[in-house]
C-alpha cells in the first residue's frame, strides 16, 4: 500500500509516519520507482507498536527507538530484552545507583534474600527501591518501609503473570515483543489495579461518610 | 530558627525555599520584624516532604500544591485523600475516562465482579487499565490481557499493605500524609520490585547464556 493508505489505514499522520521513518523506527518500505515506496502489513503492524509506547507508554521518541531495536536485534537472549527495556522505561533520577550502603541498601539485599530472588545488582529495581526507602525514612515514615513485604509478594505474583505470556509464543522477536510491550504497558495496568484495590480496602477499613463533614 | 539556618538544616537552598512560600506550598514563618521571619520544626519536615514529592516521586510543582493541601485539609475522609493524592498524580493521558464500552471497560467490569472489590467508576485506575487492555488489543498482544487475574491479585497485596501503614497512626494529618507520601513514591517501588522479580523468573524460565550469540 502507498503511505497515504497506510495512513489511512493506521490513523496516524502520513507527516508523523514520515518523521518515525527518518528517525528510523519503522523500516523503509519497498522502492517502487525513484520517490515512491510501498508499504505491507508488518508497517500497519509496527506503526501500532510505535504509537502504544508513544502514547500510552509516554515513552519520549529516542527511548522508543531503544526498545524497539532490542525487539529487531535476533536471537538477543530473553533476560537482555528485558533489561533493555527497563533502563529504557525507567527514569534515571530514580533510578541512578545508589552511593554506599545505606537503610535502603541494606532492606533491599534482605528482601532479596528472604525473597530467595537472584538479581544482578545492575538491576534498575535495586537501587530505585533503595532509594524509596531512603525516602521514606528521611520525609520521617519510615513505617512505609515495613510494608516491603506485602510489596514484593505482591511482586511476585505480577511478575510470574508477565513471564506467563511471554511463553504464548515461541517466535523469538514475538516474545520480545510481548516484554516490550509489557513491560511498558504493564507499569500502567499494575498502577490502576493498585488504585482500584486501595478504594476497595479503604472504603472496608475506614467507611467515608457521604458528604464531606 | 532563620531561613539561612532552615535552609542548612535542610539542605534545600534559600531560593528554593522563597519560591515553594512564594507559591503556597511553605506555610509562612512567624514575623519577627517587618522583613524577617522565624521558622519551626514543622518548617523543616515539610520541606522534606516537599523534595520528596518533587524529586523522588516526580510531581510538578502545581500537583504537589495540590496533594498538600489535601494533607492540610482537616477531616477529610482518608477514602478522599486517597482520591486526591491517586488523581493528582495520574497522567491525564493514561487516566482519562474511555468512551463508550470496549474489550477494557468490559474486561475491567469482570475482574472488579470476581474480586469482589468495590470501585467508584471515577476511580482513574477503571479507565486506565481499560486503556491499557484495548491498547494491548490494538498492538496485536491480546494475550497480554490474560494475565490481568495474577495482576490483580498482586494489586491486592500491594494494596492491603498500603492500608495496613495508614493504620500505624491515629492521627489524622499522619494518616493523610501517609496516604499522600505511600500513594506517590508506592508507584515507584513496586515497579522496582516489579523489575526484580522479572529477573529473577525470567533467569529460572529462560536462562541466558554467559555472551549474548
Amino acid at each position: 500500500m502507498r503511505i497515504s493508505e497506510l495512513s489511512a489505514r493506521t490513523g496516524v499522520t502520513v507527516p508523523s509516519i514520515k518523521y518515525y521513518l527518518r528517525e528510523g523506527l519503522l523500516a523503509p518500505g519497498e522502492l517502487t520507482s525513484a520517490n515512491q515506496a510501498t508499504y505491507g502489513e508488518a508497517h500497519a503492524q509496527r506503526l501500532g507498536l510505535i504509537r502504544a509506547l508513544l502514547d500510552v507508554g509516554g515513552l519520549p521518541i529516542a527511548t522508543a527507538k531503544e526498545v524497539l531495536a532490542a525487539i529487531d536485534t535476533p536471537d538477543l537472549p530473553l533476560t537482555w530484552v528485558f533489561g533493555v527495556a527497563q533502563h529504557a522505561i525507567s527514569d534515571a533520577s530514580l533510578y541512578a545507583p545508589v552511593e554506599g550502603e545505606t537503610a535502603g541498601t541494606r532492606a533491599v539485599s534482605d528482601t532479596i534474600e528472604r525473597m530467595g530472588w537472584h538479581v544482578s545488582p545492575e538491576n534498575p529495581g535495586v537501587a530505585g527501591a533503595a532509594r524509596v526507602i531512603d525516602t521514606y525514612e528521611r520525609v520521617g515514615h519510615p513505617e512505609l518501609a515495613q510494608i516491603w513485604e506485602g510489596y514484593a509478594q505482591g511482586a511476585e505474583l505480577i511478575a510470574r503473570a508477565d513471564l506467563a505470556t511471554v511463553g504464548f509464543s515461541d517466535d523469538v522477536t514475538a516474545m520480545a515483543e510481548t516484554v516490550v510491550v509489557g513491560t511498558v504497558l504493564g507499569d500502567a495496568l499494575v498502577s490502576s489495579l493498585r488504585r482500584m484495590a486501595q478504594e476497595h480496602i479503604s472504603n472496608q477499613l475506614y467507611p467515608a461518610p457521604k458528604e464531606p463533614s
